[in-house]
């Protein structure tokens, strides 16, 4: 057992909805929450001083981006992810397989979320429209050989490498390694893909010491039915926490995979669902019995000028954003959200951050940053309210329209 | 007379520098000290709660950048330069002459400092380094006719129209339109800018109506003694406040023109010395009688990884910088400056922003950012309390070892 638990505080009267806490070392994370990604030990544009003040609770950063640059020794020498990057609370680390090998795409333009695209067409979205992405060199029942993305350099990942990398760089919330189907692959190819992950992160728990961080298992089988209820039921009995992962081929899809793994496993540990963070993906998932999500979405399209609007403005037909680059913005006084109460929206108008982002001002991608991560995060505070004081199909019906 | 006043608090004994405070309508600016540039109403890569957390007293802007965008109608609507950007306090614009028909030349990397580089051979520092640079089509008695920078459409600038595009964006501190001699003119062509930049200044005073802005008068005559003396003394006949601008071929000759100036003008009026912001110019400005500095360096070199070093680290050789991009500061958990107070110094270690610097990420320019501003921000601050307890010549010497 872990040192970090989970707790349920409250369950939902009328879906599997779930208000909780996990106690980390580095203080407690409560549930639902959405997680900002920090994949280089930084979350983009947004200092660690405003992840704390708008009430952020756990980051996660990417292990193939630390393990390549700066180094998990350096992080480990450094007092670990935590305090290197001066965040100084929880923090989560991904097992580096989904950046190693998969190169997965989460396409966030389309209601299809592909976590994987076949590994010899991969279309990788890289988390700058910059970086080259990494070459797949191998994949053995050892691990996988790669090419680095910064200088080309051959590395190797394993089941106890990660697990060795993730101890140094030293987050409370680890995850075990894994392979990813793509959901291209048949019946066949997604078992052998599902058999090689159960085996990895066997090897994943066996290498996994430092009892300070909780180790997530994770669970695959594509689109089948089986495959994913095994998945479940060998990840429930292996470890003491669960993350969803791997191929989807629609929302609905999503939905119903989260729907039966939830089902499966034991309803006692925290369950994250990985690289997921739409605001209908929030509450379906939380609806679902999902703990907490992470997600690129909130500064990745900000840089691009985009920023997340609540209702009545947002709506499921513009997906809860619109663009700052708009015409229609240039002397708007109002702030981005009107109903947001982050920095961004407290201290500055539409018309000025129009003119920092046609003006390429640094500080235009950091306002816009700000006020998406701040977004989610709030939408989780309010749905976790939601569910302690009982009124979650309400809030979600606001958010949805349904 | 303006609504803004000047007031000397304490002469040091040993050279001419002076604290002092001038009120304006958005607050005092406690004197001496330097002001950070926020060129298209941001200060690169900081946020005005920075700005204000470290102690910016004045944030000037630069009038040529926001007439082409977003233009003064706008920053007026949306209640002047200060509001708009968020930063409340009080703020400063030049006259946009500079930028529209010198494009002159701040050198940071030599001793040697051309305030304009001759019309014809123009030699353009942009903001950022991928800005085309504006193209000149026309000086007349009238004004300036230019290109945009930005898309190429044609427009005219005049003293007048200075002033009328100062007084909507609606800074306190604004400055007279004026000629800039190139330091390649001889005696006659300089005489001729002068003569020019005299009369253009009257129109520009003539033009000033909103008495809540203090206009500066610009003095120039570039290296020629007689020239410099007229210049100062007319400067001084006309306006309530003293701009020292024009070329320099050297610190030497800068330092020179600065003492003749302030020995001319009124005691009482208050001095700023245009686009001069390294370490040593300060304190030599200052024991001169200069009260305000205003310079890009600090961000600009920020977003190209220098950040300031002080005493022992920093001096006169080093020019009180170094570079987060050297290797030694791979595994260097010290802050960047250890004498330093900054929010960057306070929570990051040079390891860190090493790794967020090599890594492209959008934190490193602004950490770098904060804790350059600070630096000088904070140094004229230690610079004016020396002169109110009368150890200015010891600060000086601690910091230029003279």
């Amino acid at each position: 057992m872990s040192n970090s638990s989970f707790k349920i505080i409250s369950k939902n009267k009328h879906s599997k909805a779930r208000a909780g806490v996990i106690n980390t070392p580095h203080g407690d994370i409560e549930t639902p929450i959405f997680v900002p990604v920090g994949t280089q030990a930084t979350v983009k544009a947004v200092p660690p001083r405003d992840l704390r003040e708008m009430g952020t609770e756990v980051v996660l950063a990417n292990t193939y981006h630390l393990h390549l640059r700066p180094g998990e020794e350096l992080i480990k020498k450094m007092g670990g992810l935590s305090k290197f990057m001066s965040w100084n609370g929880p923090t989560m680390t991904d097992s580096g397989g989904f950046q190693v090998f998969s190169l997965g795409v989460g396409k966030e333009g389309g209601g299809v979320k592909f976590l994987r695209e076949d590994a010899l067409s991969i279309k990788y979205k890289a988390s700058s429209a910059n970086e080259p992405r990494p070459r797949l060199n191998k994949i053995t029942e050892e691990g996988v050989t790669f090419q680095s993305h910064i200088d080309g350099s051959t590395h190797k990942i394993t089941p106890e490498s990660s697990i060795e990398i993730q101890e140094k760089i030293g987050a409370d919330l680890i995850v075990a390694f894994d392979d990813l189907e793509s959901p291209k692959y048949d019946y066949e190819k997604t078992k052998e893909s599902l058999d090689l992950t159960n085996r990895w992160e066997l090897r994943s728990k066996k290498t996994h010491k430092n009892k300070s961080q909780l180790l997530y298992g994770v669970t695959h089988g594509g689109q089948f039915k089986d495959l994913r209820e095994n998945s479940a039921k060998f990840v429930d009995e292996n470890f003491d926490a669960i993350a969803l992962g791997g191929a989807h081929l629609s929302k609905k899809n999503l939905y119903d995979v989260v729907d039966r793994t939830t089902d499966i496993v034991s309803e006692g540990k925290p369950r994250h669902l990985l690289g997921i963070g739409e605001v209908d993906d929030i509450f379906e998932g939380v609806g679902r019995g999902i703990d907490t999500f992470d997600c690129v979405i909130p500064t990745r399209i900000a840089r691009t000028g985009f920023f997340f609007i609540s209702p009545p403005l947002g709506n499921m037909k513009n997906r809860f954003r619109t663009d700052i680059d708009k015409t229609m913005y240039t002397n708007d006084s109002k702030p981005l959200d009107p109903n947001c109460n982050c920095y961004t929206c407290r201290n500055f108008t539409r018309a000025y951050i129009h003119h920092l982002f046609r003006a390429r001002e640094l500080l235009s991608y950091s306002l816009l940053s700000v006020h998406n991560v701040y977004f989610l995060v709030n939408l989780t505070k309010e749905i976790r309210k939601s569910i302690l004081d009982d009124s979650f199909s309400k809030t979600k019906k606001k958010w949805l329209g349904v």
